[in-house]
Parts: C-alpha cells; structure tokens; sequence
C-alpha cells in the first residue's frame, strides 16, 4: 500500500467520525483552530519565509510573490475566516424532503457528509485553512495538494490545524497535506477511487483540464470564467458603463471579471466612446471588430478568435458589435465557458429572453458580473464556483459539501 | 469532424430547442411518441426478430433471451410507462431558492435541464424509451448506446421516436442512437466533453467500471449492490425470516436484492433454522462463517471473503454471525457498494445507530431493501439508482435530470 493509499485509509477512518459529530463539537474544533493559527503565528511566518526566499531564487514576479506572502494580519485574517464558519449553519442532517408511503414506509432524505473530499490548488497558502475548515464544518476528511511554491507554508498551516484537531479530540488525520508536489502524486490523488468521494481542483486552467482527462474520481470542475456582458439597444448607456468598467478593473484577475462586452449595432455609437474613455482610465487594452474599430479608431486593436475565446485576467477587453440580442446570445453560447454574463436593458422582453436563453452558472440583469461569488450570494463562504452542471453550479458552499441518504423507518414491509 | 462528434453537436441544438419548450409541448411528444409505438408496433417486432435470431445462433441462454423478446403487450406496456411520464410533474423551471440580497439584488435559483444526457445501457431495449421519454420530459437531448444483442430493436425503437418528435414539431435530434456498438465508439462516447453534460451507465459491473475508468465527461454510478440485512439481537424473528425472504428471493437478479446477512449471535441459533427452513422453499443456497455452519450443519458451504464481496445476483445468500452491531457495521463498511442495507431490531436505540453510521444510499429499519426503486419511492420514474455521493444519491427520478442557474436581476449594482 503506498503513502496515498494509506493516506486515503485514514481519510476515511477520520471521515466515519466526523460524520458522527455533533455541530456543537465541530465548531468547538474550528474555534480551536482559529486560535492555534494566531498562537503559531511566527513559525507559520518562519516557513513562510523559506517560500518566499526559494520564489527570490526562482524570479518569480512581484505579483505571485504577493500571493505568497503572509504576514501576522493575514494569519489573523485567515483565523477570523476560520471563526466566520463557525459561525455558519450546519449542513448536516438536514431533512431535505420525504414522505410516508401508501404502505406506511417513512421516507426521509437527510444530508451527509460527501466523505472525503480532495482538493488540488495552486493559488495563496489561506486556501489550505479555508478549505480545511469549510470540510470540517461539513464532516467531510480532506486530503489537500498545494502548490510547490507555497509547500513550507501549506506545511505549517496543516501541522497548526492538525495540532488543534488533536488538542480538540478530534482525529488530526481530518485535515492531511499530501507531503510530495510532483506531478505523480497529484495523478495518484486523481486516481484514488474507493477513497476520495470528491475531487475539487482550484487554481488555472492547465490544472484544472488536467483533473479533468486524468481523474477516475468525481470531479467538479471550477472557476474558468470567459465572462460576457451584453449592452442591448434599449440600455441605460450610463448604467452600462459603471457596470462594463466594474466588471473589467475592480479586480481583473478574477474568474468574475468580465472578457468580452458585446454591443447592440443601434447604441453602439453612442455607448463605446463613453466606455472607452472610462476604461481609458484604468489602461485597458480593448481589441474590437472592424464595426468597433470604424467607431472607436485604429487605434484599438483588431480582435481574433483566440481574443473572444481568452480568459484574460487582465486589463484587456474584446469588444463586438452584434446586429441583434440573437447574434449576442450565438457568440455566448460560442465562446463563454458558461461561468457569468450580464445583459444591461430596459427592455422587459429583452430580459426575460436573454436569461431564459443563456446557459451559465449565473445570468445578470442590469449588474456587474462580479457578483457571482459564494459571499455575495449570501452563502456565507466559497469552496469554489462550480461550472459543471452536476451537483453544484455557480458558488458553492457548505451545502455543495455534503450529500444524502434515504431512511426508511418500517414495521415489516415486505414488496 | 467524426460521426460522435456530429451526433454531439446535433444534440446541443436540439437541447437548446427543448430547454426553452413549455410542459405542454413536451408532454404533446411524448403522448406522438406513445401513439407511435402502438402504431408501429409491427416493425418493431420484425426489427426484434432479427435480434431473437441472431441470439439463437449464438446460444444466448433463455433467461436473457426472456430479455431481450419484445411482444405486442411487452409494447403496449412501454407505451403505457411512456403516458405515465406525461402524468409527471415538469422538473425544469422550479425556484429552488433565492433571497433580495441587501444591496437590492434579488438573486433565483431555478431549475434547468442538464443539456445534454449520454446513456450507454446493455439491458432490455425498453430502456430506449425509458430513457428518450425521461430526458425528454425533463428538457435533455439525449445520446443512447445500447447494447450489440438489442441493436435491431433499438433501432427500430429509437426511429419511431425520431418520427414522432418531428410530427410533434420538435428536432429528432433530441433522441440519438449511436450507429454502431463498437467499444470504441463507447469509449469516443466517454471522452466527448463538451457535448455530453453527463453520462450514466446502465448495467453490470464490467460497464460500469470501464466507464468510470475511462470518462473525462461528468458520470453517475449507478445500480452496484451488494446489500446487507443485519438481524439485531433484538429483531422480531418472524418478521427478520419475513424481510430476508422477500429481499432474496421475490426478485434475486436485480440490484436491491439482499447478498449478506448479519445475524447477532444472541438471536442466530433462533433465526437461522427458521431463515434456513424458508429459504429451502426457494432452494436458496446459503454460504456461511463458521458459526453458521454450527448452528445450520456443514450442508452450509462455507463463505469466503469473495462471497462477502460479491453480487451473487442469483438464489445464493452468505450469511455470518456477528458478536455485536458494531461489528455488523464494520462488516458493511467493508463489503458493502454503499447501495442499500438494512436493520431488523425492536430497539429503538439500535434503530438509531444502525442509520446513522451506515453509509449508503438508503438505510432501512424493519423493511426489504427491495423497495430501493424510484417507484416505491414515489418519484414516479426512474432513469437509475446512483450509488455515487455526487449530485444524486439513491432511485434518480426526473430531477435528477436537471441542474440549476441563477437568475440575479439588478438596477445596476456594481461591486
């Protein structure tokens, strides 16, 4: 039996407890947690330090290397996050429907845990506390892989967490870091069918096509956003530009933010001028069709196919004028991941038809595409923002952490 | 471009079509398609002739034979289930939650077909319109392949569908059959990410591991069960020889059928010569522990580890008689596939722990697992019983089918 396996057999062993626990114990747990992280603040510093003298060596860019970076207000951050879940109703044994048969069986459908949840990420160290504490409060086990870069620092959060665990009562193997980063072992995890119940991969699009093609586990895939914004013949011209400009330079970097804006023919004219002397402000980079570029200039940038089918995470636009809110909805269902898109009108007709048609987690009237995100949503914390179409869709919370089993309470039926 | 890859991308237009269509339309295809089963129920029967010869040839047993016949009233029969499908309750379109959000937003979860449904099925060639019928109703285009024996009868089924979708003025290709029933093209058929949003399997242990080890596109498992009564020490021994019966013998091929029972040994030299007495009715042969075989005589042969593990699917029953309920419980984590177990117990406090450690898709307390059935459940109609922990859990009815978007309609709120 390899290190994974075994890891696996313990992930369950811990799993079958978990799911047994009452809530008050878990968050007795949790609030343990939150206070090891600020007790333990200088050594998760120490080999955060080492992290972030190998991204020195390495040349990794200032912005990664900010990402990296813990300070003592962001492990206080981090512990108010933890403390947060607490906080959080429990999404466990909830009785989700039922009936009482003609036969006199009781049906109840109730939640559970998922079991043992794998997550593979590349993003900041908080996501290896985050994720842990979400799994807890939904009794799920976890076995989480981070990325190299941050692996001393992923390291010491997992040993704080486990720590506490213990001094809780709890089983520490709850929460297990995978010890190596080689790409073997993420496939190994991919692979760990009869131990993993889910497998939830955060972070680019390499990582997560390559969980897709490798993974014999249940995957929910996450986060790839290719956003749209449509700008109708009957918007508010204003409007749309608050909502264009919020959507592209709030925080461009974010699966929420918005790739390509398409513009009806008839308010064109009027709305790209306005619009581009906003964005101007923030330096963005818009690449248009020849209609936008008769409207704007030469000097905005032709797009390509590659550009409407970008994820930039940039401060980078592609632009289309669409002859109708039909031509809008083909190129949406062309080139969007299915993540968010807006529409912005004043047209009744207009928005009903555009959020019956359009196939995404979340479909936008008259709002900026940021808003798609577990806190905003008021499910009070994300594990991710699912754009599969099984389980879960669009944020995820603690309910995407769990699922259910019938109990039938009879007095003998027999069929 | 391949032929699969062309039947994918038919069946994303045809599933954008139905996702818009009213129940009305819906439910008017299926009453076209059930009028045109009794129609053409001559074709189909000279199509299930050429499969009834060809099984002759190649010796196929009598039992799978019985399977694969279809009859005048075997049709009328599956026209009827398709009327019934019509009866049903629309699952797309249902708020399934929402709230007004504090800065106004008023954000709806609603219902939504999956889009696109792959299922590859070996059994009897009235799961074509089972399964045409159910995605239709719940607004999924659907790609079927069924198995080479039935291929005639598939055919000729799935083309009276075809025709009566376009009478009913919906595109035909909501309803695909795959031309061939090559592995390869199964295997093609399990990559097609993209076009497929899931993919569920129908049928023995082989196809389902073959398509949960080599999918890229979403899956649920289905219909493995290897199923467990424990008989407490506290059971009402009639009613324990009751349910072991009836889950054994009324039905013993399908996947709700009980493989193992538990028998405390407080209880065992009382219940089992009375299970055994019954059990001989139906020449059920047991396989037991050593204990059993003291209490029953060496007629009992005795039971290896691969007995506890598999799905006899047959008039076998390995028995075993265990110290105490946890070890009941221990046995069932081990062996079980985690579909249906059960408890017989006048204890109420044994009633409670038994369903709340046992993991499986449905926990019975004094009843057969037989009732494990999207009928006996009250959903109506079944396209399977997933024993996976993602998505669904359990007899999948028509919501089952769909997924979720959210509708979030602003005054133009940014973030």
């Amino acid at each position: 039996m390899n290190e994974l396996t075994k890891m696996g057999e313990r992930a369950k062993g811990s799993a079958s407890v978990l799911a047994g626990l009452l809530s008050v114990k878990k968050n007795e747990a949790l609030l343990a947690v939150a206070k090891a992280l600020r007790q333990h603040c200088g050594e998760i510093l120490c080999a955060n330090a080492l992290d972030l003298e190998a991204a020195e060596q390495n040349g990794m860019s200032a912005a990664m290397k900010d990402r990296l970076r813990l300070s003592e207000e962001r492990i206080a951050s981090i512990a108010d996050a933890v403390e947060e879940v607490v906080m959080l109703e429990d999404p466990v044994g909830k009785v989700l429907g039922g009936e009482t048969r003609p036969n006199g069986l009781q049906i109840r459908k109730v939640s559970v845990p998922l079991g043992v949840v794998g997550i593979i990420f590349e993003s900041r160290p908080n996501v290896t506390v985050d994720c842990a504490a979400l799994c807890l409060k939904s009794g799920n086990a976890c076995i989480l892989r981070g990325g190299k870069e941050a692996f001393h620092s992923n390291k010491a959060l997992s040993d704080v967490i486990r720590g506490a665990l213990c001094s809780a009562g709890l089983p520490a193997d709850c929460v297990q870091l995978v010890p190596d980063t080689s790409r073997e072992t993420a496939r190994e995890m991919m692979r760990l069918g009869g131990y993993i119940d889910v497998l939830i991969p955060r972070g680019g699009a390499g990582l997560i096509t390559s969980v897709v093609q490798n993974a014999t586990v249940p995957v929910i895939e996450t986060g790839l956003g290719n956003c749209h914004i449509y700008v109708d013949e009957a918007a508010d011209v204003a409007m749309a530009v608050d909502i264009v400009d919020n959507a592209k330079t709030s925080r461009p970097s974010v699966c929420n933010a918005v790739e390509t804006v398409l513009v009806h023919e008839a308010v064109a004219p009027e709305f790209l001028p306005q619009m581009k002397e906003r964005l101007d402000r923030s330096n963005v980079e818009l690449r248009g069709c020849a209609e936008t570029r008769r409207i704007l200039g030469d000097g905005v940038k032709a797009a390509t196919q590659e550009d409407y089918a970008a994820e930039f995470n940039d401060y980078i636009l592609a632009l289309r004028v669409v002859r109708d809110m039909g031509s809008a909805i083909a190129h949406i269902a062309r080139y969007s991941t299915g993540h968010s898109e807006a529409i912005v009108t004043g047209s009744y007709a207009a928005a009903q038809a555009f959020t019956g048609a359009v196939d995404s987690t979340t479909v936008y009237v008259n709002a900026s595409t940021r808003f798609t995100d577990g806190g905003e949503f008021g499910l009070g914390a994300e594990i991710g923002i699912s754009t599969q179409k099984l389980h879960a869709r669009g944020p995820m919370g603690l309910q995407a952490l769990t699922s259910s089993k019938y109990i039938v309470s009879g007095s003998g039926q027999i069929r």
